[in-house]
Formats: structure tokens, C-alpha cells, sequence
């Protein structure tokens, strides 16, 4: 065992003192725990200990991050001693019980789950978008987007800016790895099942080859498109479609923004995609969109079919932008844009976003 | 071979004198040409002979049609000679040729290709929707839509009589075989490529696993999505999706109904998928909708996400109806529906509708 967390020093870094501020991650064995740490291997080095923690059950499993080995430690009071920020990727009422716990001890969360996203004393970020919002935090948690807003929330926020946005009609096309490692692994194991097969054609065929092997899907998803994420809502609505609507008014500061959207599982293994109808309260041009999008951060912008060059999810997949391609002027509306959007629903659309919270909170608890 | 086409007889079906019709299906060898026979033998027999039809390249081939083994013939003028309806499956260039020189002999041609979709005087005829355009046909030609267009077209009709449909939203998820047999071969071809393994988490490792064969896409489609299909038009946006918005205005008769399209391709065999919001004149109701989509001919309406039924291309496959499910009332918009369609595109989507259209012709043949 390393030393226990309660050993360590629980000294705040003070302002100008030039010590690197002390990270907890909580949920460091779960998929995006995972990229979480492959992407602070990879980024700019801000964090003095990086403290990984996990349920009981991954306790004492040593993960690599920043190149060195590293024991997880279960989830515990203690384990937020002397800690400044925690990145919590947990289930939602994992995160519910525990973030309150970490902030009584003056630890910041940064918190990926649904628990805190609409409550109006915690912030919902986007760095590229509203990181001025991540400074006040009544509650001492910031949270961060469904994977699903956050895939496309750049691009439809750095068009915002300039044409002013009235009404989203999106659809998705959402992949197995947004509902964990059991999705990914049934994916492989529908498609293992129905390659090299003639299956496909014949109503229910698929259905018999697959069988009972759903995992966290209601239908298969192997040879198919599955019209539904999340939970039942109000009014036929799934928590899933709820969420780009209500996070996105949120983070846009847009409250009667009209949104609608539709939530569809596509048997792609990460990266979601979405189809976006942006209506805007001015006149838009594809060429002031394309300056905008080429321009904005975050956001790379691929379009030109002409050469067959528009964003897929098998190019966008393990990158850290938002790729935007297809966009169009609405034939029958001067004040609308179409487009497609991809972003790899791992890293921007969950731990990509959650550490460039985490950095902005960093940089300001180092700044005089 | 078979006696010559021009040994037949070329008498019309006078009113009322009982005799059936005579029909040839012009490229019967085809992957909706194929379909159009399994549709042939399992529907009501209106039909007196059938000749098929194919390129020189097939002719000679014996298929089954109605139990029977017929010859193919090859394309050439005499083949028409005493048929009274033509069915086209072929690409839009052969339509272009062949079509009138069939009409010269007094055959109604039945063309199921893009060549006189939009022409003025021929009229584009889903029989569900408006079967009675089918009897004004000046050049002698009914047209029937894309496959897209007709995976959504009757269950937005039906909403629409009631209604009343001002603006269309559609994102499609569209199924291989929607570009050929070298569609289908293409995607089960990757998928074989890439089940088993561990691809589809890093940048272009599908891309590279799959290589040059990438068949009729621009891009791979196993593990992915592709927002192509079609041909570039202007500003930008596909062939695919013009079609969606010129032949629904036209079948519906509102020549000023503002549609948005975007179209992509998904890793499904045979089924295109449309997310859809329509806005309508006249406020709607998730109650009226049901009521009017349960009722709708051509329509099935699969709507209970409690418990997990809604439509998908694995179930709606091989099916002739419109499967309907997901309709919810926009949250911000009393006057505009979500659902999602799904329709087989080989049998409603293309041989289904044409099968449909051409009985229609008959049977006002054989009527006083």
C-alpha cells in the first residue's frame, strides 16, 4: 500500500506559492476514467499528485498516468484530504452522495454526471464556450455536459456568437461506447455474430441471431439503428433528448431556446455524430459559417464533398476536436443552417472536457 | 429461347373484355428488380404475361416469377411490342432512352428512376397519397419517388391531410443496399473486415483496415456513418437530399413547403430510417397523431418506449408498411411532431410502390 491519503499534507495551494494543485480522480477504472488518463499523460502538466480512486471493488489496481504507476485507492471521506480538485466520472448518484463530501473538505468538483448539471447554483461548462462561468460556484462543484451536448455544442455556440441562435432540430447518431464498456462489448459481440452472415434482409432475422445479448441496448444494435438513449421522460421524450435541450439552453444562457431532438444508437464503436438545423435570428452565409467554424477553437472544419471530405466517426474517433462538415444554407430559409457534427463521445464529449474544466480551475487557484 | 416478343400479340385490353393485362419489368434482374418479382408472385395476380427485361448481359438468365421460370429478354424495341404496362428499374440514362420509345407503342411506363421525376407532365404517385395523379399522364409515363422520400412519404401525408404541413426537418439513416447490390456486397465485405477485432478507437484505424474497397461510398461504412448520398448539387448539398425536398412538394402538392435534408449513410443491409420533425399549420397532439398514423393504410404505428417498441430497420426489413414510432409534440413548438420512420427501401421504397402504382394502371385498363 502507498501512503494512506490521510498522511498527506492538506495545505490549500496559496495563491503564488507556485505548488501544483493536488487532483483526485474519482471513477479512474471506468471507461472515460481510462481516457481520462491517457489524455492527462498527454496534456500540459499542471497537476502536482494525481490521486486515482475508484469503487472498493478496483481498489489496489495500479493504473499508469504521467508515465508512472499508480494504486488506485477506494472511494473514502479520507481520500479527499489535501486534495484541491476531484474529476468525478461515477454514476450519477455516486456522484449525488459523494461530490458534497469532497466539498466539505474544500475540494473542487468537476463533476461528469447528470447529478448537479441543472442546478442552478452549479455551473455547467464548456471551456471553449463559458469558462467565465466556472469561477462562481456557490456549491464548489462545477459540472460538465452529456456526451451528447458536448459533441456538438462548440460549433453551434461559435455560430451563436455571430448570428444569433433562435431554434436547434437535431438528430443523432450516438455510439455504443456512450453507454459504457458493456455497450462496446456487445456491439463486438452482435457484430462477431452477424458478419459473414446474409442476415439483414428478413424482418426479425438479426433480432433471432442476437438473441437476449441486448446488454444496455433495447434492440439490436449489430445491422441496425436503434431510435432510443436514456430513460423514459415526460411525454414520450428520453432523459437523453431532455438533456441537449435543457444543457444547451444552460450553457448558451439561452432559457427559452426551442429545441428538439432525437436520439439514435448507431452501431459505431465511439464518436457520436449529430445532424444539426440551426435557425438563427439573422440572414447566414456558408461562407461567414465556414470563417467562423474554420476560426473557432475546437473546432475543425472539414467540408468539401466535391473531394469526399466531410466528418465521419472512424476519422474523428480518439481526436480532441469537433468536426464540422456538410454545412449548408437551408434552401428554404435564409436565416438557417444544416451541418454535421462528430466528436469522439470519450474525450471531448466526456474526459477531454472534464480536464479542460479541471485546468481552468487549476489556473485559478495558482493565480494570485 | 423463348418465342420473340414480336410473335405476340400487340391488342390493348379493350374495356370490360376481361382479358389481363400485359406487363414486362425492365430490368428485372436488378436488386429492386429482384425484389419486384418475390412481390409479383406474392401479390394479387392483375397481370396476363410478364416479360422480363433486362440488359443484352443478362438476357437468357431463366427467374422465377409468379412460381414460373421465365426467360430474360433483352432491351430492345420489339420487346414492347403488346405490353400494356412497363415497369422501370433502371438507371436513370436507360429511363431516359427507353422510357418513350415504350410509350411510342402505346405502353404506360411505370419508371421507378429519377429521369421524369420532375417533369411537369409526368406525375410522381405513391398510391396511398395521391393515386388518382397516376390517370393524367400526358407523356405516358407515371414516375415513382426515391427510396428516401418513400420510407417516410405516407406517413407524413397522412399527418399532413389533417394538419396541414408547412416545414419539414428530415435526417435519414440510410441502408447500404439503398446503392446497389455493390452496396451490400461493400458493407458485408468491411464488416467481416473489421468483426473481431479491436478497431474503431483510433483516428482512420477502420479506414485503414478496410482500405481501396469502398465500393458505391465515399467513405467506410462498417463501424460508421457516412453524411453522403448522391451526387453534389449546388450549395452544397446532395442529390439525395433535393430529392427528399422537390418530390415531396411535388406528391404532396405544396410547391412552396420548406424542407431540410440532411442525408446519411448507415451500417444497415436493406431499411432506410428517417428521423423527422414536421412543423404544421394547426396545433397537433401526440392523441391525434397516434389516432390518425393507427388508422393511416400503408402505415403501422409502433409507439410504447416503456416498453422498449419503437421501429427499427431490423424489424421493419422485408415489410411492406411504414413503420411509425417516437412521436412526441415539440417541447417548444405546439404546432410541430418527432417521430422516426422506418420503411424497407427495396420493396415500399422502390418495387413495393412501383408494383402498387403499375396495378393502379391496370386496373383502370380493364375498366369501362
Amino acid at each position: 500500500m502507498t501512503a494512506g491519503p490521510a498522511a498527506r499534507t492538506a495545505t490549500r495551494p496559496g495563491a503564488g506559492t507556485g505548488r501544483k494543485p493536488v487532483l483526485a480522480v474519482v471513477g479512474a477504472t471506468g471507461a472515460v476514467g481510462t481516457v481520462l488518463l491517457e489524455i492527462l499523460s498527454q496534456r500540459a502538466d499542471v497537476w502536482g499528485e494525481i490521486r486515482l480512486v475508484a469503487s472498493p471493488r478496483s481498489a489496489g489496481r495500479r493504473l499508469a498516468v504521467r508515465g508512472e504507476e499508480t494504486e488506485v485507492l477506494a472511494l473514502s471521506e479520507e481520500v479527499f484530504d489535501g486534495v484541491d480538485v476531484a474529476m468525478f466520472d461515477v454514476p450519477d448518484e455516486v456522484s449525488a452522495r459523494w461530490a458534497p463530501i469532497a466539498t466539505s473538505k474544500g475540494t473542487v468538483v468537476v463533476d461528469n454526471s447528470a447529478a448537479f448539471r441543472m442546478d442552478p447554483d452549479v455551473p455547467l461548462v464548456v471551456p471553449e464556450v463559458n469558462a467565465h462561468a466556472a469561477r462562481v460556484r456557490p456549491r464548489g462543484i462545477v459540472a460538465t455536459p452529456n456526451c451528447t451536448t458536448l459533441s456538438m455544442i462548440v460549433a453551434v455556440a461559435a455560430l451563436h456568437a455571430e448570428f444569433g441562435l433562435g431554434e436547434l432540430v437535431v438528430s443523432s447518431y450516438q455510439a455504443a461506447s456512450g453507454a459504457g464498456k458493456a455497450g462496446v462489448d456487445t456491439l463486438r459481440a452482435q457484430l462477431a455474430a452477424v458478419a459473414g452472415s446474409s442476415l439483414g434482409t428478413q424482418p426479425g432475422d438479426v433480432r433471432r441471431a442476437v438473441g437476449d445479448a441486448l446488454g444496455p441496448f433495447p434492440a439490436p444494435l449489430a445491422l441496425n439503428v436503434v431510435p432510443w438513449a436514456g430513460s423514459l421522460r415526460e411525454a414520450g421524450w428520453s432523459s437523453e433528448e431532455l438533456k441537449i435541450r435543457d444543457e444547451s439552453r444552460k450553457i448558451l444562457g439561452l432559457p427559452d431556446l426551442r429545441v428538439a431532438a432525437t436520439c439514435v444508437r448507431v452501431p459505431v464503436i465511439t464518436t457520436h455524430s449529430l445532424s444539426v438545423h440551426a435557425r438563427f435570428e439573422n440572414e447566414v452565409t456558408v461562407g461567414q459559417a465556414h470563417e467562423i467554424l474554420a476560426s473557432a477553437p475546437g473546432v475543425v472544419l472539414v467540408d468539401d464533398p466535391a473531394e469526399g471530405e466531410f466528418p465521419t466517426p472512424a476519422d474523428a474517433v480518439g481526436t480532441d476536436p469537433t468536426w464540422v462538415g456538410r454545412v449548408r444554407r437551408s434552401m428554404d430559409d435564409p436565416k438557417a443552417l444544416d451541418f454535421f457534427v462528430c466528436g469522439d463521445n470519450l474525450r471531448k464529449g466526456a474526459a477531454l472536457n472534464t480536464a479542460q474544466v479541471a485546468e481552468c480551475v487549476a489556473a485559478e487557484l495558482s493565480t494570485p
